[in-house]
């Protein structure tokens, strides 16, 4: 019976990989494991530069920028940010659409001023917000593009004068996007770009105005540019799986291939959701996020419970379904692995509930 | 034919633990592989909460004590601990015993002032100084416990009022150790204790004075001991790998079998580096470490390079014996997975290169 993967991350993984990844743990290929390999190996530095070379060429990347693969996912990444671009004497505007932005935001107030520029907090982060001008002295502007707890996505990126930072951890690859637009773009690499433990930066050069050696050697972007992402012993399995991703990603067709497959897939779960008479959107229709669909029950619904509906699902072999606390209900991930078949699945439960007990 | 790896970490795993690890990745064991499942879910919270409280066992920690999964290994730990534990106002003294010990020092010195009281330089470290009177107001005294450049080990652990922080990356787990007379451990986990890409932290709560919500949230130990390591995403398949590490290590028979294991390796190699009329020990012999042997030939040797001996051990599988540029010559690593025969097929390689050469 098929297993249909909602979680919202560490999430699905194609089952192509997972083989893959399983045989190069165990046969030890030029006598190692690749779980066994030095950093410093030819082995080694092959993946990571296929890897770096893979996210360049989804990304269609500038020369101005650098791929880097770093750990500590976004949190890491919340300080580091500012740590890096961020002056006492300067201001780094963030756009408030949720949780992550607003965690990021707080990071950035130990290195400066940290001031939202524009939030949706008031609806409970159910749109978008349009960034009002950035002044021009900014450090930078900081957007969360997609948004997991609210199902909220940016599909029209602002035009800055100042560095654009983007934390793409729960979107990136997810489809095409003129990337040479950001100064900064990170993402945790277990949603759609591999498996938890590494954080992919692409950084521009030109925005890293510090000088070397000011900041903790670990934290400076300009440390790992240098050393090319082999400064300290990266999370190599993560790196490797990282490289098995994108490898599928642009066998399968690249990100033309995996937005219109997205965009199938979250189509079909909101139409249903908007078809359904027990269900209910979070977010408005105009900033809904193809990665991730968050609903919950029409307040006329109160003869089933949530966990009900998350129980029949998983009875179905339907799991990660239960919505964040911050907004309660349901939330579908539907990342790039997540086959079509799995959203039709989850439409037909729903019909299926409506029919048993709307 | 069997393979000698002798690599410095990225290291040799036990096979029956590659062997595990495959089988979870492939297998979708309660519908997910190991690699897929939520940082939030029974499953994986069992596997962190087995893994804690494993390194407390194995390490008898008093109830003072956290054990964390961080990420970053140990450059990031060169900057987080100052960050933690330094003010301004104060001195962080360090034990200069090398590379290491030197770069964790001058991350030091971005959070307040950074001492060497003791160093070995002078001599291309090839001892362990004995620690001078550390001053009463120190903030800590850091120690580098296993030097793998140079091949030394602290074979007693200093006495200080001060709390004692110590990188254990290459030794942790090699031997039975008070690790209560320290106020924090460190050690990153891709030679003694997993793959590389998780961190484990022993912390004493004691020693953690700053005022929570001082420095940034991610590098603030009390952030992750109030989380329990699920503060951020865990990288969750290091954190597995150290999981079936630490369970192989109890099953062996603990750090009492494993302390044996390693000096019956580490005498064996030593016995034949002393009495092979080609080779040389870098470490002075009080302060040999059980899981670096450093050598280099002696200077009598000229018709031979130090390539040839690497290649005359790679035919026949004894691998990764390369010596670091600070030293040259060779290395031979042999971490806790490391068996004998690896150690005595190296030995014999010796004799018979002198045979041939000598």
């Amino acid at each position: 019976m098929a297993i249909h993967n909602f979680y919202a991350g560490p999430s699905i993984i194609d089952a192509s990989i997972l083989e893959t990844a399983s045989n190069a743990i165990r046969s030890r290929e030029d006598l190692l494991s690749v779980i066994e390999i030095s950093h410093r190996s030819v082995r080694f530095g092959e993946i990571m530069e296929e890897a770096r070379s893979l996210v360049r060429e989804l990304a269609q990347l500038d020369d101005d920028f650098e791929v880097l693969f770093l750990q500590g996912g976004g949190r890491q990444q919340f300080f580091q940010v500012p740590f890096n671009l961020l002056n006492f004497n300067q201001v780094a505007y963030y756009i408030n659409t949720g949780s992550w932005a607003k965690q990021a935001m707080h990071e950035a107030s130990f290195f400066g001023k940290a001031e939202a520029i524009a939030s949706s907090e008031s609806t409970n982060f159910n749109f978008i917000p349009k960034s009002a001008p950035v002044p021009e002295n900014a450090a930078y502007l900081h957007i969360t593009t997609n948004n997991t707890i609210y199902g909220t996505q940016f599909h029209d990126i602002p035009s800055v004068d100042a560095p654009l930072v983007a934390d793409m951890s729960s979107d990136i690859f997810c489809r095409p996007l003129d990337y040479n637009r950001f100064g900064l773009v990170y993402a945790a690499t277990q949603k759609n770009a591999g498996t938890a433990g590494a954080t992919i930066v692409m950084v521009r050069k030109s925005i890293l105005k510090k000088a070397p050696g000011s900041i903790p050697t670990m934290v400076d972007y300009q440390t790992h540019i240098k050393k090319q992402s082999l400064y300290n012993t990266p999370p190599t399995f993560a790196v490797y799986m990282s490289l098995l991703t994108l490898r599928w990603l642009k066998a399968s067709g690249g990100l033309s291939h995996f937005v219109q497959h997205n965009e199938a897939k979250s189509n079909a779960i909101y139409a249903e959701i908007d078809r359904n008479s027990m269900f209910v959107g979070h977010a408005l229709k105009e900033d809904r996020s193809i990665m991730n669909a968050v609903f919950t029950f029409t307040p006329e619904v109160n003869q089933v419970r949530e966990n009900d509906f998350v129980a029949f699902c998983e009875a179905r072999n339907i799991i990660g379904l239960k919505g964040h606390s911050s907004v309660g209900g349901f939330r579908a991930s539907m990342y790039n692995a997540l086959p079509l078949e799995s959203v039709n699945a989850l439409v037909d439960t729903m019909q299926d509930f409506e029919k048993q007990f709307g």
